[in-house]
């Protein structure tokens, strides 16, 4: 399986590491790790318990100290910027692109960051606070200001002499920004059609204007849309009035897809995108407690169904124990609807005008599912307890858990969404409180209806 | 929320494209289609059901229809390519990059294959015989075998000529690839270093010979984890003797990281990640029915061990209410361990050198959450049926069960890893199997022996 092969290249450095960490010879431990990207140290650093981590940190090569902490997660980062100093800290962060830094000032204690200010030279000190005057996930945040740019009167010989005196130029430029006098974004220049093209073409022969410039007021999961629907490299970032302020590039937007996955995956267990696989005990009760409480009330909210039932219970002991079974497989099938449906919200498929469709087809699904699943479930219940009727009910408590999993499945995201609550983070929640009591309710009721009397 | 923000644009475009369809007025919804990238008619069609699925795409510019195809999941392909005839989907696909046309290349009818190939100039139906040669999800089938390569022995100056007569290079062409005279890859030479240094430099000066090539046979996880922890926008495919055989660029890797992310979310539910929306209703249930059979299978296992209990069940009815409260927030704790661990299994970080720490962390959050969850159900009990001893029972059965879900939680994925049983799909069935069972063996268990005796 692709899986188990790849990250077959990972789980060896880890046990490498950890064989070389437990017989202490940190030479090689050392060489190791200077082998890696910081995005791979800091993935490694992920993956160690706090004592090692603290002695890895500590071998890592200063220069890449910036570059590892903007890649691991919070309470990782937390946890290596304790084991600095002021110094430490200020060295490893002052040499990193504005994007980055703003990604991570905000959990660098106050004294650093005035340090940092300090240290920067008044340019980039302004840039850092414009970026830092946007809000998080908006395309001001992920800018970054550092572009580099051209007139469109001139000629491919001047541009090219220009960018010799200028020497290196930033990560990931693929185009140069053509602006006016005003610095309003114009359109861009690739870099490709520059070294395809004689000296003397004139820059606006190879401008591109199609490309629309990215609003500084854009969100972050748009943003990452537009990139992965155009495939873009990078773009330019405007304020309202057209004027270039900086540009994204496609490493952010890789981050925000993944963390963006990363935050449906975790967050419909409830669990914060944060955890670290290491957290302390303390934490982690905090971050997940809250989550059972909520499940909790929805447990008892069906136990309380259950409760209204207990004569027929203690009439039909064979209930209690196929009750179960109605609830769960419901839930199972309200959760296959809520991810179509999730996932629909999140690519924009779903809304209003195809909500009715969704669910008719749903419905239809949810019967032909129902009678299978009962039917085999009825046959099971009645070599199990040789009662016929109790069969029908089982059956008949299955087909309506169904078709009210389906509804729940496709309505309850949508109202959740209209809400302002991430159907992602709470529609098991709902769903399958739906299915319990669903569940409980049309089994017993049907039974108490039919084999009681 | 930034959910909500997102989509607007995609969810007003589907309105406005809904409104104008029921309408009738075509001429709008054409103009509508012919502003959007290849990539948002994909999503859009996917988002409409199968009547005004055909509508749609018959507006479609045949220029964008290709790029369309590649963009859409493979069910909704089918339906499309269903609408058109030999003639068309030749037309369709002609022009597409080798890399597209591998991938769209099963979904075809065999006659059409045959008119693709016979169309296609020599090089390019080698080249693309070629990339079919290599299995699915490996690098050999992203790559695309257009690149553009240099000699190290030239200068700058003999490059920027060479380039400008060849014209147009491949799209997301940021580095030229330097190769020795059997066509080895010797290193890459960035655009950026090409205009930012005079006319004499040699190109063996300006090679970078750090990022290493990508081995043909490496699977597409591994390319898309090495991509996004180095930040590449392209990198060089090569075979077993260092032969340059193509390149891979990031917008692949973008659609690869997506995917990943779908096929977790939908495997989680037992979904496959073709499914469409607006299925057909057959195909829907044969799709999801399966699923529901094996979990179907694990809540007659749970029912099972209630069945062992019934004399009990029939003495003290509460437990009948109570007890799917235990299994229920026993499933969830263990649910949240186990997502942890397959995020953590997803990026390399847990293995054999670590999953004894993690065990031992899991069960004292477990120790700690099952006495304060069970301490808040042993006192809600008590209101409820005035019976210390029950809730002493179903204090002590939350508390067993939150072990187990650790336990499971912890232990399972990396068993179903080894069993090369990817674990975010099979996780959640199996880990919710043993909070089940463990949840009513535990409180029905103790009942008995506290409560009976």
């Amino acid at each position: 399986m692709a899986e188990a092969v790849r990250h077959d290249k990972t789980a060896r450095q880890l046990r490498l590491l950890s064989d070389a960490l437990d017989s202490g010879r940190l030479g090689p431990v050392r060489r190791l790790i200077n082998t890696l990207a910081p995005a791979e140290i800091g993935n490694l650093l992920e993956s160690l318990p706090p004592g090692k981590r603290e002695v890895v940190w500590g071998l890592v090569d200063p220069e890449d100290d910036g570059e590892v902490l903007v890649h691991v997660g919070e309470e990782v980062r937390e946890s290596l910027l304790a084991d600095m100093d002021t110094d430490e800290i200020v060295a490893a962060v002052e040499d990193l692109d504005i994007d980055d830094l703003a990604d991570l000032v905000e959990d660098l204690p106050d004294t650093v960051i005035d340090e940092v200010l300090k240290s920067m030279d008044r340019e980039n000190r302004e840039r850092l606070e414009q970026v830092l005057s946007y809000p998080e996930d908006t395309a001001g945040r992920l800018m970054n200001p550092d572009v580099v740019t051209v007139r469109a009167d001139v000629n491919v010989d001047v541009v090219l002499r220009y960018l010799r005196l200028r020497g290196e130029l930033p990560d990931h430029t693929d185009h140069l920004y053509v602006v006016s006098r005003r610095h309003q974004y114009l359109g861009r220049v690739s870099l490709a059609a520059l070294v395809t093209h004689e000296d003397s073409t004139p820059i606006n022969r190879l401008i591109d204007d199609e490309q629309p410039a990215i609003d500084v007021g854009e969100s972050a999961q748009e943003v990452a849309r537009q990139f992965s629907d155009h495939d873009w490299v990078s773009a330019p970032v405007v304020d309202d009035n057209n004027i270039l302020l900086g540009r994204i590039t496609i490493d952010d937007v890789v981050d925000i897809i993944r963390e963006q996955a990363e935050h449906q995956a975790l967050g419909a267990a409830g669990l914060d995108e944060d955890e670290d696989l290491f957290s302390p005990v303390k934490r982690a009760v905090r971050g997940r407690v809250v989550w059972l409480g909520i499940n909790l009330f929805t447990a008892f909210l069906a136990a309380s169904v259950i409760g209204q039932f207990e004569v027929t219970l203690q009439k039909i002991v064979a209930l209690a124990v196929l009750m179960p079974i109605v609830a769960g497989i419901g839930g199972n099938a309200g959760v296959q609807v809520l991810t179509l449906m999730v996932r629909g919200l999140a690519l924009g498929q779903v809304g209003a005008s195809n909500a009715r469709i969704l669910l008719w087809k749903e419905i239809r699904v949810a019967l032909i599912n129902g009678l299978l699943i009962g039917g085999i479930v009825g046959i099971i219940a009645f070599v199990w307890f040789r009662s016929p009727l109790l069969s029908v009910v089982i059956a008949l408590a299955l087909i309506l858990n169904f078709c009210a999993a389906a509804a729940a499945g496709v309505l309850l995201p949508l109202l959740l969404k209209r809400m302002n609550i991430d159907p992602a983070v709470a529609g098991t929640v709902v769903v399958t409180a739906v299915t319990d009591v669903m569940g409980f309710f049309c089994f017993l009721g049907l039974a108490t209806l039919i084999l009681l009397h």
